[in-house]
């Protein structure tokens, strides 16, 4: 691709996510959300006509696929793997912002619209965000002779504990509640799968 | 007490309270909690002169009271009802809303204020909520005779997941994720307690 100060799709989305993981979304207009990825406000209805909504689902989606990818991938070498993948990935979210990013799934999820016109896209993405990375830890561990109901009580668990441990880590400026779910996750996996 | 119309602060706190967990604190205005509890504007700035941030303060520190004293008395019976307490109580919230309502400790966790004035006391009080909880919690396990690193990061497991899948639940308008996760934390609690 030629070099071009011209603001790509994908990084008006990134920038998205980024910004409603630290924001929320309800408070956040798309007019910030271009002016947090360094795009035109032009460029950002160019890409995302329907406004807000659409470009916040699309953010969802983003981190849906990017978090599903690295599972995946890491989950090739078995469920600790995947699972220490998972945290590592959230860690390095928090870190890297100084506590101020988290997981715009979760943020999606947490608020109700402000108008009532029915379940917004953004929040039928996030659903089906959980949904993907809970099946695919599960499938993980009925791979390794996992009875499918405890497989999937596990993997929700993983996802749940995961993402409340990011909020607790955020209110307290600290990584230990994340620390401390990642230790005894690693128990939780020992005892189904004999890692 | 005399029969009144005047709403009493408690009212208006437990009202922000709700309203901080269905909206996120950002993107709500003191205008729309008092609106919300009922309550006329005057007589919540005459409660809460510093305004929103004071509202959204005591809204956590409500809440934090509110979950800290069902688990003390819960915990009475042991760990295990202390966590069948603690998860009955946000399915009660989350299935009286329709899923609109969740928890508004998280709710602050997971949004930055919008101005950059340092952390601002309501983020300070859920910080202490989450501390609070998972010390009841691991001190009662503690009480059974758990070493109390692990008593610590069961603690920790039971908060993180609870808050995460109360969010996945909003998400997919479906109590599961709930349920899964208590009944994995159950399995744990009857390794670590033998109950």
């Amino acid at each position: 691709m030629a070099a071009s100060n011209t603001p790509s799709r994908d990084r008006i989305v990134a920038g998205a996510a980024d910004l409603i993981s630290r924001r929320g979304l309800n408070a956040t207009s798309i007019r910030e959300l271009a002016k947090h990825a360094k795009a035109p406000l032009g460029s950002t209805y160019h890409y995302f006509p329907e406004g807000k909504q659409q470009l916040a689902t699309e953010a969802v989606r983003h981190a849906s696929t990017t978090v599903s990818r690295i599972l995946r991938e890491e989950l090739d070498a078995g469920p600790v793997a995947g699972l220490r993948a998972f945290l590592a990935l959230w860690r390095g979210v928090v870190l890297r912002s100084d506590y101020r990013a988290g997981c715009p799934v979760l943020a999606v999820s947490v608020e109700e619209p402000l108008t009532d016109d029915g379940l917004p896209p953004s929040l039928l993405a996030a659903a089906e965000a959980f949904d993907d990375w809970q099946r695919l830890l599960a499938d993980s561990l009925r791979d390794r002779g996992v009875d499918p109901d405890r497989a999937e009580g596990v993997a929700a668990l993983i996802i749940a504990s995961t993402e409340g441990a990011i909020a607790m880590c955020r209110a307290k400026r600290d990584m230990t509640p994340l620390d401390l779910v990642a230790q005894q996750l690693e128990g939780v996996l020992e005892g189904v799968v004999g890692e």
